[in-house]
């Protein structure tokens, strides 16, 4: 019995492209439902329960012969559909090198250019708790920091692992794309642009909108 | 020729006792060597060229038939010294899962319950900024809510991912077991009380001190 597969998710949520950017590229369809998280739709008892009692979106719903089974947490969700593919590389070293970017991309860059985006782009600056106006500056200076390390890591490798495009890849691909939501300055970081360039040109390939 | 490995690590980092304790339970010895993040020395301007870009232990640095590489990310250096053990379950959908406990601890628990007790145990309340004391309450609040969902997990599972220990496990174990130095309540988690013994009581563990 083939699985099938259903998205748990916000449009526009960058978290939940990945997933959709992944699958793409592996040749999987997806099936999507939608939540709007700026109305909470994602904190209903309904969801809590069935969904994802971590109150998140995406989950991956997955249909095969174990039943149906949920997966929060994007990265988790595109390392299972790219099980077995080129996507994760099967080296030792380069499989734990491709983690590292995505354990990266979850601590040092998400939190910092995903929620600016937000915040900024979304939210709106002026509809902000003071709490979160507190932030912001060590939200900006926290994602250059990671616009930096990446523009130095791309300044001398084309991917992030090996010699093309795995999971870091795609994982770093979808809010550093829409970095400028939050304010970013891509012109910045010019090996980070010519790396954007190089993903959207993959056979595959799926814009986020 | 066999791999040896050596740990950059803050002996107080929590991040760093997962590597020596997953080192512990797969049987592999570990080189220490110590930095005091208290005193800047990962940001140094040879620990920046030489181990990690990023400023930030662990790091772990491989020598084997390669060369020299370094892998940061905790999680990331756990799964390169399990990879091909028990602690990394084969079948595809269960190590998905287990990748998303990790990214959760990366994402909803260490940012809030690590973060608190460095604060609180280490840098002391009087000594926090304007900004991290604006921080506590969400702090507090993140973490609890991270405990929560890992009580409610372990009310009905013995372990995070299937019949027995795997790095879901021991990356939640790290922080949670010391949670207590940021001001938590670990009576208020019964199931994970009894979770943390089941750990300490698995062949070959170490405890981090």
């Amino acid at each position: 019995m083939s699985e099938s597969y259903t998205l748990h998710e916000d449009p526009i949520s960058a978290n939940c492209y990945k997933i959709r950017l992944t699958a793409a590229l592996v040749g999987v369809p997806l099936t999507r439902i939608a939540y709007d998280i700026r109305k909470g739709e994602t904190r209903t008892p309904e969801f809590l329960a069935q969904v994802n009692a971590n109150g998140r979106i995406p989950v991956l719903e997955i249909t095969g012969a174990q039943g149906t089974r949920f997966l929060p947490e994007s990265n988790a969700a595109c390392w299972y559909l790219a099980s077995g593919t080129g996507l994760i590389p099967a080296d030792r070293f380069a499989q734990a090198d491709m983690l590292r970017w995505m354990f990266f991309e979850q601590y040092n860059h998400e939190p910092n250019v995903a929620t600016l985006r937000f915040w900024l782009g979304y939210i709106g600056e002026a509809n902000l708790s003071e709490a979160q106006k507190g932030q912001l500056a060590a939200k900006r200076a926290g994602g250059d920091a990671a616009l930096r390390l990446m523009d130095e890591h791309l300044s001398t490798h084309d991917w992030f692992v090996g010699g093309g495009i795995t999971l870091a890849d795609i994982t770093l691909y979808a809010y550093t794309h829409k970095c400028e939501d939050g304010g970013f300055v891509l012109a910045d970081y010019p090996a980070v642009q010519r790396w954007l360039d190089r993903v959207a040109g993959v056979a595959g390939y799926a814009p986020m909108d």
